[in-house]
């Protein structure tokens, strides 16, 4: 199992520095536990100018050099950073060749060798025993990472209309499109009044309720649109020059934003680069005059008659990313749309951009990598440590390289395996927009599987500013999915893997919801009785662990099981190490050696009871776990040997 | 096991029409056989501008659609190809949800259905019930496909030096750089003159021995370089302006391509387009006067005294495709590299692209695609059945699109894996160029997993038109790397997979070689003593099956079986079939069932004898079979039902 096999992942315990330079070499290291076997030699095989080479790695083994336990061996090599995207994977011999067979590693009780040698291959999905396309290989980028206050951030998603409504919105007129709602009325999932419900959230509601969110850990505010349009998600945007006064206007976001940065917190837009709302001030002009400045940010037909827009929604035309005047207007001008908010007296921290999969695509045509770029390289020269998230809601490997979006908002590698081994089999949702009624129930295994092939792609940066949602407006809520006290087991795996944890407003409550209009529900702040379940300590308490362990910060993830009702994993770093395990049902007897666990970490979990858990536990031995529940404990921290030692075998 | 899995592939059975067009729709089918379980409801799911997309397939059960069997039901749906690549990907979904656990089939005994449906994903790498990552979808391509006549042809390879000296040779002086050596003298695989030795071969003498070729039923006589150069695989090519007068100058090629086309069978040359030698006029101009035109073909420094290389190789300057005279002289003008030898009088029937992979890629620029749609595209303007193969050693996935390359000439998807299954475990040989002394002697199982991982993102064109090379110029000979009769079992694939079987030189006569230099031993036409193993005969009635057999051409590849020592498919079409089944040592009882063949199946099976093998066989109830073996029998056709059927469920 995945606990004793040879690791490695793009943290500082395995590579050296932290964005690679390239033309220059990175040194990378490997770890090979004694339980799974010993390495004769070891390369690394990295992809450059897209031919394979191989660099050798050498042995760091010594006295004392591979920590007291002596369970692993290191191994360290360096690749030279040949192009903006390196691509590597460790190829490991071992004395003794199975015949065939799956990766279970030489010392695997009865198999007989019946050669000199063995080969594996460690990338970034696992260990295998053949050759791999390259498409899985670890990846190091030379892109701008995201900012560093994103690492062990917690994200908080706020929908303006839903969130809070101060008292100044009683005096604003509810537009011609909205129907108006009380707090307390029921949200319709469905039907032409699902957009034009409109409840009356500011802005101003979102700062008076800043301090619920201080409570919660909540380090990044993200807003989704704030600009005036004629829904109520505001995705149809009728101008990106001001704040739509229904949510106080300019000022309020103003204000908000100061709220927010006196409280150490960032605030994150939302952009719409795909397309417009067709009141959008561009579209009408382009629309009744095709020699305007604006008529080519769109693609209109010959005779102007028709245009391009998103999945076929006339409301939505889409935006034509080949016109230098959208460039201009959109990201590189002065006063751009990407500049304006970014600048005082905004001060935005970053953008969030919605439909980032399709911004620049249409047909033959793909400048999605160019707009992505583009946006990045704006947002840098304005203010470099702001942070650039792209909306890829199904695989997001191949488009986030780490030039262009820093991390994914995606469904696919957390939020989607976490429905699935969590799921109430009796549940009935949109899962996803797909035409599935429910999420297939699988087991860990699967879960961690379809977790590595869907991350596989990304470089570390990019894993790490990653958004881990449960749900988001966009998905039924988690909690109308999964099994009872599953939302907040995949909670505490949001706030301890690799990733930003997104909290959607209403988590904290428990509400529920089937859809993502339907989970749009007003926060229940006056309605105690709308509080489902009441997680806000919960969350404060992962919050404040994400933020105070250096093994969330900086550590590496190593898995240790993936089996059935049990997940289990170790971030690892110098000074400390977590181990992380959820569980969806009671388990009896975990035992320490299927966890891989060497005798001081087992000594450790002995020892001090768990820094976190939501059930019940009994540590013997082994570990008896209540569950659906999640267990953290802390462990000594991993020691990797000195660089370059002389005494080294090769 | 795969034999009773659901299918699709890129074939005529499963794919309507030839080359999809851009912006229409195409109609795909999915065959569900009955063993694995009943398919309650069937959807594609595209890619269009990177959003998943669903659309629902309708069943084409009914009274005697299915076969006589009725052992399969057909679903039918059709997608939108909304870019130039269109990737998908079937979600089936079955009644009794398996809670967790491997991909088996809903028909598995002792599982327990615990919830209202499961949801499985088939795509080009197989079917999984979890979500995967899209690089593995199938694909259609809009891309000019390959030509009609490489789809069923055997495809010889010449390393002219070595393969024939025509009496002419002995008035040529040899050159200054050569080592010269008699047709018998022992080939040097390592040291300076292994570049050196030089034997003489021209094309004089392969048209003196065209006839060879024709008794083995070769279609595509594919020639290494053919430009005068420093050395004997000519790499380096002085210039691309003529033949090499070494090898008869222009008028020998002339009249070979002559003498083959008479034959019905095609030429193809090798051209370098990430480098020359730098004895290369363009480079000698270069070198000398950095104002001169040819300057900016390479990259030099700006001191003008260093310049990039292929590999650190000083003399295999690299060329700089962002250079426009070197696009007009290499490609697009008149009378360009590319065009010139495609033309009358030599008209070459396509070109090999040498490291094809590398061809525009260096450090941060990469303009490989645009080198490859370029060659293309001139390609297409001089004679649109002409082909081009890019040479991409290692995983060709990413690269070969149908966008450029039709086809690649690699070794990741079919060399490799043969090697690795019939591996002799004493052999040590040079392994690809990588560090490892040997392959990994692996089983079949882990050779399906290798080829369906190293194939899945090849569309179904590139796939016919992928090179499927037991060894080549550049590796180790297969009759050394294999066990005693492992070649003719890994032929026996290459001519029955989908893909272009390559014999090189010497195949036929079982010549050996630990490693590419070695195995380019002069042709044994004098030396029967050098003969080491005929497989003359084998060759020549595989390539007529190959010529004469429906499914060859057109038929779809669905695996049977793929488990330790035994490797077994069937093509399909509707007026035959063929069944493939490959053994690397004696096989006792291998049940039909375990195949998954149909009763008209096991029938055609019983009653009649192979139409192609290698060892000895008995069959009753079920097969005996002597191996290494490989044996071909001829199946019943298979009969799709009539398209959009009235009486259909959905």
């Amino acid at each position: 199992m995945a606990g004793t096999q040879p690791h490695h992942d793009g943290s500082a315990l395995y590579v050296e520095g932290t964005t690679p330079v390239l033309g220059e070499r990175s040194r990378l290291r490997l770890r090979v536990p004694r339980a799974w076997g010993r390495a004769s030699r070891v390369w690394v095989r990295s992809v450059q100018d897209a031919e394979p080479r191989y660099d050798a790695a050498v042995c760091l083994d010594g006295p004392g050099a591979s920590g007291a336990s002596g369970a692993w061996s290191w191994w360290e090599a360096s690749i030279l950073v040949a192009n903006p995207v390196a691509r590597y994977r460790f190829v490991i011999e071992t004395e003794g060749q199975n015949d065939g067979g799956a990766a279970v590693g030489p010392a695997a009780v009865g198999r007989a060798a019946v050669g000199p040698a063995k080969y594996w291959f460690l990338n970034n999905e696992g260990l295998f025993d053949r050759d791999t396309s390259d498409y899985h290989d670890f990846r190091l980028t030379t892109g701008v990472p995201a900012p560093q206050w994103s690492r062990d951030a917690v994200m908080y998603q706020v929908f303006p209309d839903r969130f809070a409504r101060s008292a100044a919105a009683d005096g604003r007129v509810v537009p011609d499109w909205a129907v108006a709602c009380a707090w307390d009325d029921p949200v319709q999932g469905t039907g032409p009044d699902a957009a034009r419900q409109f409840y009356g959230g500011d802005l101003v509601g979102v700062l008076e309720k800043i301090d619920h969110l201080a409570g919660l850990g909540v380090d990044i505010l993200y807003l989704t649109p704030f600009f005036p349009a004629r829904s109520n998600h505001r995705y149809d945007a009728a101008t990106f020059a001001h704040v739509d006064p229904l949510l106080g206007g300019d000022q309020a976001l103003i204000d908000l934003v100061e709220a927010a940065h006196s409280r150490g917190m960032k605030v994150m837009g939302d952009l719409t680069a795909n397309h417009t709302g067709d009141a959008h001030e561009w579209f009408q002009r382009a629309l009744s005059d095709p020699r305007c400045p604006e008529a080519d940010y769109y693609y209109f037909n010959a005779d102007h008659s028709d245009y391009e827009c998103w999945w076929g929604v006339k409301s939505l035309p889409k935006l034509n990313w080949a016109s230098p005047g959208l460039r201009e207007a959109f990201v590189t001008g002065e006063d751009s749309v990407v500049a304006h908010w970014l600048k005082a007296p905004f001060n935005l921290d970053g953008w969030r951009i919605d439909v980032g999969n399709m911004a620049g695509r249409l047909g033959a045509q793909d400048l999605n990598k160019d707009v992505a770029a583009l946006i990045q390289h704006r947002i840098q020269e304005i203010n470099p440590d702001a942070l650039l998230l792209g909306e890829e809601t199904s695989d997001a490997g191949a488009d986030v390289d780490g030039f262009g979006w820093q991390g994914a908002m995606t469904y696919s590698n957390f939020t989607r395996p976490m429905w699935q081994w969590l799921a109430n089999p009796h549940a009935r949702v949109d899962f996803f927009g797909t035409p599935l009624p429910c999420p297939n129930k699988v087991g860990a295994e699967t879960v961690l599987a379809t977790h590595r092939d869907l991350t596989s792609a990304f470089s570390w940066p990019v894993r790490n500013a990653t958004m881990n949602a449960l749900n988001t407006h966009d998905t039924a809520r988690a909690a109308t999915v999964m099994v009872p006290d599953g939302p907040i087991v995949a909670a505490t795996l949001s706030m301890t893997l690799p990733g930003i944890p997104v909290v959607f407003a209403g988590d904290e409550f428990g509400l529920e919801g089937d859809r993502g209009e339907s989970a749009r529900t007003p926060m229940p702040w006056n309605e105690p009785a709308r509080i489902v379940t009441d997680l806000g300590a919960s969350y404060s308490a992962l919050a404040a662990l994400r933020h105070s362990h250096p093994a969330v910060q900086h550590g590496g993830l190593r898995w240790l099981m993936a089996d059935g009702d049990v997940l289990a994993f170790v971030r690892e770093s110098p000074s400390a190490s977590l181990l992380v395990v959820a569980v969806r049902a009671d388990v009896q007897g975990l035992s320490f050696e299927s966890l891989g666990l060497d005798a001081a970490e087992r000594e450790a979990v002995r020892a001090s009871a768990p820094v976190f858990h939501t059930g019940g536990y009994l540590v013997y031995s082994d570990v008896n776990l209540n569950g659906p529940g999640a267990y953290i404990w802390t462990l000594p921290g991993v020691q990797s040997p000195p660089r370059e030692r002389p005494d080294t075998r090769q």
